[in-house]
C-alpha cells in the first residue's frame, strides 16, 4: 500500500464534520433534498446553510455567505448557478476549506462557455489545492456515519459495498435496487466531470478504507490510466472485488459517449485488457453489476474450491442451469457418494427424484418444511462448497412462505452459502404488494434470483476471483511498481503522430539491444549487394526487399524463402528490384532460414489511456484474419509471459502442438515477451510489429519487424 | 398449410365441452386446485368429479367411475396414483373419450417399473387412438374460453401468446411472470412426458389456432425432428414468432437432461442449425424468454426498418445502450435534422442537452409533463420506427407518478412503438409494495424493461425476425416439402453403426452419381500401377496412399503434390507403401494438380432429430483447429447454399479475396452445396466429408473424400 499518495485529500468528503450548503433552499431537488437527508439521517456534525436570501433553511440558521460561516467547514458543497460557481469556490478557498463538492450542471459536457469555466476551475483547484469533485455530480454518502449529502429519499442499510459512479442518475438508480435487495452500502460518490478527483483516486481510496469490502463502478472514461491500474492493482492485492461497468465498449458507445463525457474515452481493448490483468470484473449491464456485487457482497470469500451443488424441483430448469454453468466455465462435480446415500433414505425423492448434478427431487421435495431434509445432506457435504436451489412456482402464498421459512432455517443453520433462483416469485399474482415469500428471503439475507443464468453468472465471477488470486497477486504487483514509476514521467506520446517508420537497421538493432532473438541476416542496400551478403551468411537464405510503402511483402512476391545458389539469389534480387519500381526501397533483407514453426506475431501499442501494450497473436498472413489476440501490461514476468501465451486460443493449441505441429518452445517465446515488454517499457515507440515470430521446437526467432516512432 | 395433419386431435384439450376430472377431490395440489380454477374462472362447460369415494366434490355431483358419467366427456383429466392410470385409460377409451391429460407423475422419468408403465401407456394410446397429454404434466387452459385446467392461483389475462411447455414447473412459474407483466395468454399446454402428444404437434396447432399471436416454448428434447421443423418453418410462413427455451446446449446440460427426460436429448448444434434456418429464436435463459415474448407481443410488426431513436436522461446509460445494440446488430441512425431542428426549440435541452442518437436530454426533460414535449419529436419523426426512452431514477414517489402518467399519454397518442428502460423503478424505496409508477406504466401496455440489454436483445430480436423474413419465407418453404416426404419414409438411420467407411472409389462413384466435380483422377491399387496411372493423368500430379485406418494422411506423409516424373512417382509411391505397413492400404489415388485455392470442408452428417444435415466450414489442416462452422437441413436451394457461405465468418472472408487469395468462385462453391445436399437427402449415408474441396477463382473441386455407410 506504500505507493499510495494523497488520500488523506478525499477524507472530507466522506468524514466532514462541518458542511457547508452553498445555494442552500428549502426548495429545488438538490439543495431541498440534500439538507433533509442530513437531518433525517441523523448526520452528527455541524450544516451551515449558505443563502445571501435567507435567513432560515429547515430551521438552520442561514449565512449570507461561506465567509460569515463561525468555523470553517471542511466540506462546501455548491448547489448555484453556474456563473456564480468559480466566485464561490474562491472564497471556499480562501476560507480554508479542503474540500467541495459541485453540483451544478453545465461545464464541459454542455457547451463552449461551460468547458471554459470547467477550466478556470481545475486551475483554481490546482493553484488552491482545493479538493473538488465534480462539477455535474449528484452527491456523496457515508452510511454508516448517517452522512449523505445526496437527493435520494431512500432509506439507506449500513454494509461494506461501496458505490463509485461516473454518471449521477445511475448512481441513485443503482442506490435504489441495491436498497431493495437489502445490499448494506458502506459510501457513495457521483464523480461527475472529474474536474480535480478522479474515479482512480476514489478508487484508490475505497480500497484503503477499512470499512469498504467490494467496490461496485459505473466508468465512462479513465483520464490517468496508470494511476487507475495502480488502483486496481492494489485492489486486488487487498481481495477487494472490483466490478465494473464500463460504457465505450463498441465504436458505436464510443461515438455516443465521446458526444456527452468531458473524459477520453479509452479504447475498449486496452481497458479489457487491464480489467482482466488486475482481477476488476466488468459485466456488460446495470442489473449484472447489481447480480455480482450481491453475490460479491452475500458469498465473499466463503466459496472455498466452488463446488457446486445444483437442487431443482424441475429437470428441466437444472438441465439449462448446467449449460449456464458450462458457459460460465463452472463445472458441476459429480454427486458424492454420501450425499446420494442419504437422499434415498428420504422416500420423496428415493421413489421420483433423479440423483446427480443437477440432483432432480421434484417438486414435493422443496414444498414447505421438506425442503430442510431435502437440502441437509448437500449443506452438509464436506464435498459441496455451494448449493444452488433452483424452484419454478407461481406465487402460492401460504406454501411459498413456509418454503421460504423452511430456505431461511436452512441457510441461518450452516456458513455454507444457499444460493436460491426462484423463477415467478417475484411476480404478485394479483394483488399489488410483491409476495411476502420474496420479501422473507430478501429480508434474511439469501441470494435470491430470478432466473438462473443471472445466479451462475454471477457466481462464477466470485469463483474465478478467488480461484485466480494466489498465483496472480505477487506476480502483478511487484513487477507494476517498476512499470508505474516509469510511466509517470511521460507525457502523451501516445497522441503523436504515428505515421513515423524506422528502417529496418535501426529497429533490428533495437532488438538487439534488449536481446530480443532477430533471425540472422545480412543487409544489402542494392541488387548487386546481394550475392555477397548470402554467401557470408551461407545457403540457403530468405530473401526480402524492405520498403516502408510495401507493407504486405509477401502477397506482392517480395519475400522468397530457400534460395540455394549465388545465381538464385542475384535473379530473385534483381526481379524484387524491378517489381517496387515506382516505391521507396531501404534495400535488400538477406536472411538465414528459419527451421519452420509456429507464426505468431507480437506486438506494442500505446493505449490512450494505459500506455505501451504488449500483444500476442498468430501472425503472417492469417494476422486480420483470425482475431484471437491477448493484451497485458508491460512489463511482463515470465510467469505472466506463459500465462498470456495459454490464453491465445487458436495459436495456444497451435504451439503445444497440433497435427503435424511439434510442440513448441514457450520458455523461448516466453523469454521473448519478457524483453519485448521490456522494450515496451523503456522505449518511446508508437507502435511495434513483430511479424512473423516463428516459435518451432528449438527457438522463438523474429523474422521481421516494423517499428514506428 | 396443406401438409398439416391429424390437428383436429388437439381440438378436446383446449375447446371442451364435458370434462371428467378422475380422482377428484377437494384436498390435493392438483385435483382440487383444477376443479376449483374451472368453478372459478366461469367454464362454459359440464364437469363431471370422479371419485369412488365420494359423492360430492365442491357442491358438483361426483361419479364412483367414468362409465357412470351421464354423457362421454371429451377430456379426462386424470389424477390418481399411478398404478391405477392404465386401468382408467383404458375405461376413458371404452366410454368413447377421444382425449386425456395424465397429470400423475412416476413414469419414464422415474425408474424402470414407471418406464414400462409408459410403454403400455404409448400402446393403448396407439391401439385405442385416445390422444393423450402427459404423463407428468401439469395441465392446460384456454384462457380466452376460461378453461383453465391447471392448479395455478393466478388471474388469467386474455391475449394472444400461447405457451408450450415440457416442464409444467416452469409453465406455472412463466405464467404467473407473464401475468405480472399483463402479458394476455390465449393457451397454455404442459407437455410431461410426451407419451403420445408431442410437442411439435402442439406447436403445429398453435400455429393453426387463429387466436394464437406469438408461441412461447420451453424445450428439453425434441422427439420427431421433422415434424418439428415442419411445424416451425409454417410458423415462419404464417409469421407468428417462435420464442423458446431449450435446455441440453452443452455437454453438461445434455448429461444433465439425459437423467432427467424420456426423450432423447438432440445435439446442440442440430436444433440450433434448425432454429436459424426457420426463423425460431432462440434464447438462453427464462426472463429473456420473457422479454422477448413481451416485445413481439407488444411491437409485433409495427417496427417498420427498425430505425431506433435512444433518448436519455443520463449520458452513461445511452453510450452504454448503444454499446449493447451494436453487440445485438441493431445500428442507431444519425439523429434527423428534422428532430434536431425542434429539440434545438425546446430551452431545457438546447441549454444543456447533447443532440444525437442516443440524445442526452438530461433529467429535467423527463421529469413530469416535461416528458411529452422532449418525446414528442421522436414520436413524430418519419424516419425513426422506434423510441427507446432510458431513465435512472430512484423511485421518488410523486415526481415518477407524473413522469408515468407523461409517458403513457404519449404511447397513447402515436402508432409509433414507444419502449422504457426505467433502471430502479422497480424497486421500491421503503414501502413493501412496488411503485405506483411501475404499476402504471406495465397496466398501460408500455414495454417497460429495467436494464438496457433486456430490451435491447429483445428488441433486436422482433427487428431481424422481420426484416429476414421476406427473402426467407419462400425457398425455405418450396425446398423442404420434398425433403419432409423423403424423410418420413426412413427409420433411425442415425442409430446405426457409424464405423463402416467405404471405399475410396466407391465413394467416389456416389460423387458422380450427383455431378460432385472430383478433381480427375485414376486409381492404382499398387505401388507399381501408379507411374501408368500418372502417365495417363499427365504430369504433374498429385500422389495419396488411401487407407481406411490412417485418416491424417498428410501428417503422416501419405501425400505428395506437384510430382513431375515418372521417376519421383514411382519412388515416392514405395516410400507410401513402406510408411503404411501394418495398415490396411486400399490404394493409391493419383489425382491431377487442382490450382490452390481456399481449403474448405463440405460435410454431412446425421442428427439424431433432424436427419442428415450438411456443413460448411474451413477445410485442410486447420479444420478441428478452427471452430466456424455453419450447418442446414438439406435440400439447399441455390441461394440457401449462397446465404450459407456468407455465414461461415472466416471462411467467407477469405472466399470473398483476402490478401494473396483471389476471390474465388462462390457459385461453384454453392453449386456444390446443393449437389451435396441432394446426395445428402437421397442416400443412406452416416457422414460424410469432403475435406478439402478447393475453391478458387475458376472452380470448386473435392479433392478427397470419407464416406461412411
Amino acid at each position: 500500500m506504500k505507493k499510495m499518495i494523497n488520500n488523506s485529500r478525499l477524507i472530507p468528503f466522506f468524514h466532514p464534520r462541518r458542511v457547508a450548503i452553498v445555494g442552500a433552499s428549502e426548495q429545488g431537488m438538490y439543495p431541498a433534498g440534500i439538507i433533509r437527508n442530513l437531518l433525517e439521517h441523523g448526520f452528527k456534525g455541524e450544516i451551515y446553510p449558505v443563502n445571501p436570501r435567507r435567513k432560515q433553511v429547515f430551521g438552520l440558521t442561514c449565512y449570507s455567505d461561506i465567509t460569515q460561516v463561525p468555523i470553517p467547514p471542511d466540506l462546501a458543497i455548491v448547489i448555484v448557478p453556474r456563473t456564480a460557481v468559480l466566485p464561490i469556490l474562491q472564497q471556499v478557498a480562501q476560507v480554508g476549506t479542503p474540500a467541495a463538492i459541485v453540483i451544478t450542471a453545465g461545464f464541459a459536457e454542455a457547451d463552449e462557455e461551460g468547458r471554459r469555466l470547467q477550466k478556470e476551475m481545475a486551475r483554481l483547484s490546482r493553484e488552491t489545492n482545493l479538493a473538488i469533485v465534480g462539477p455535474n455530480c449528484a452527491g456523496v454518502a457515508n452510511v454508516p456515519e448517517h452522512f449523505i449529502a445526496t437527493r435520494l429519499p431512500i432509506s439507506p442499510r449500513t454494509g461494506s459495498v461501496t458505490l463509485l459512479s461516473q454518471s449521477g442518475a445511475l448512481m441513485m438508480a443503482l442506490y435504489g435496487v441495491f436498497a431493495d435487495y437489502h445490499v448494506g452500502i458502506n459510501k457513495l460518490l457521483s464523480l461527475g466531470n472529474q474536474v480535480d478527483v478522479t474515479i482512480s483516486e476514489a478508487l484508490e481510496y475505497s480500497v484503503m478504507d477499512p470499512r469498504t469490502r467490494v467496490i461496485a463502478m459505473f466508468v465512462e472514461g479513465v483520464r490517468n490510466g496508470p494511476r487507475f491500474v495502480q488502483a486496481l492493482r492494489a485492489a486486488r492485492e487487498a481481495k477487494k472485488p472490483v466490478v465494473l461497468v464500463k460504457s465505450g465498449r463498441t465504436e458505436q458507445g464510443r461515438r455516443a459517449a465521446a458526444t456527452h463525457t468531458a473524459a477520453l474515452a479509452s479504447s475498449g481493448q486496452g481497458f479489457d485488457a487491464v480489467c482482466q490483468q488486475f482481477g476488476a470484473i466488468r459485466v456488460d449491464d446495470v442489473m449484472e453489476l447489481v447480480h455480482s456485487v450481491r453475490m460479491f457482497n452475500q458469498i465473499g470469500q466463503n466459496i472455498a474450491r466452488g463446488r457446486l451443488a445444483v437442487v431443482t424441483q424441475s429437470g428441466g430448469l437444472g438441465s439449462l442451469t448446467a449449460d449456464l454453468a458450462d458457459l460460465a466455465g463452472l463445472s458441476l462435480p459429480p454427486l458424492s457418494s454420501q450425499v446420494e446415500k442419504r437422499l434415498r433414505q428420504l422416500p420423496y425423492i428415493a421413489s421420483v427424484g433423479v440423483l446427480g448434478n443437477p440432483t432432480d427431487v421434484r417438486g414435493a421435495a422443496v414444498i414447505g418444511s421438506a425442503t430442510r431434509k431435502t437440502l441437509a445432506p448437500f449443506m452438509e457435504d464436506p464435498e459441496t462448497d455451494v448449493v444452488l436451489l433452483l424452484l419454478a412456482k407461481p406465487a402460492v402464498r401460504e406454501e411459498d412462505v413456509t418454503t421460504a421459512q423452511a430456505i431461511i432455517h436452512v441457510a441461518k443453520t450452516y456458513t455454507k452459502p444457499l444460493i436460491v433462483v426462484w423463477v415467478g416469485l417475484r411476480y404478485p399474482p394479483s394483488a399489488p404488494d410483491r409476495p411476502l415469500a420474496h420479501r422473507m428471503l430478501v429480508e434474511a439475507g439469501v441470494p435470491l434470483f430470478e432466473q438462473p443464468g443471472d445466479a451462475i453468472r454471477s457466481l462464477a465471477r466470485v469463483v474465478h476471483y478467488y480461484r485466480r488470486y494466489p498465483e496472480e497477486s505477487q506476480h502483478n504487483i511487484t513487477a507494476h511498481t517498476t512499470f508505474m514509476d516509469s510511466f509517470r514521467h511521460r507525457g502523451a506520446r501516445a497522441r503523436r503522430d504515428p505515421s513515423h517508420p524506422i528502417p529496418f537497421v535501426k529497429a533490428a538493432r533495437i532488438l538487439e539491444r534488449y536481446n530480443i532473438p532477430l533471425a540472422a541476416y545480412q543487409w544489402a542496400p542494392r541488387p548487386e549487394d546481394v550475392p555477397h551478403a548470402a554467401e557470408v551468411l551461407g545457403f540457403p537464405v530468405a530473401l526480402k526487399l524492405i520498403s516502408p510503402t510495401l507493407t504486405h511483402k509477401s502477397d506482392a512476391g517480395l519475400v522468397r524463402l530457400g534460395l540455394k545458389t549465388v545465381e538464385e539469389v542475384r535473379k530473385t534480387a534483381t526481379y524484387m528490384w524491378a517489381q517496387a519500381r515506382g516505391h521507396s526501397v531501404e534495400g535488400f533483407l538477406v536472411q538465414r532460414m528459419v527451421e519452420p514453426g509456429v507464426e505468431t506475431l507480437v506486438g506494442v501499442f500505446q493505449d490512450p489511456q494505459f500506455g505501451p501494450m504488449v500483444m500476442l497473436g498468430p501472425g503472417g498472413t492469417l494476422v486480420e484474419l483470425i482475431n484471437d489476440t491477448v493484451i497485458r501490461l508491460p512489463p511482463l514476468t515470465h510467469q505472466q509471459a506463459r500465462a498470456m501465451i495459454e490464453e491465445v486460443r487458436i495459436l495456444s493449441r497451435l504451439l503445444h502442438g497440433y497435427r503435424n505441429y511439434p510442440p513448441s518452445n514457450l520458455d523461448a517465446l516466453a523469454d521473448l515477451l519478457v524483453r519485448v515488454s521490456h522494450l515496451a517499457v523503456a522505449e518511446e515507440i508508437v507502435s511495434l510489429d513483430l511479424n512473423p515470430v516463428i516459435v518451432n521446437a528449438q527457438e522463438a526467432v523474429v523474422v521481421d519487424v516494423r517499428m514506428f516512432f
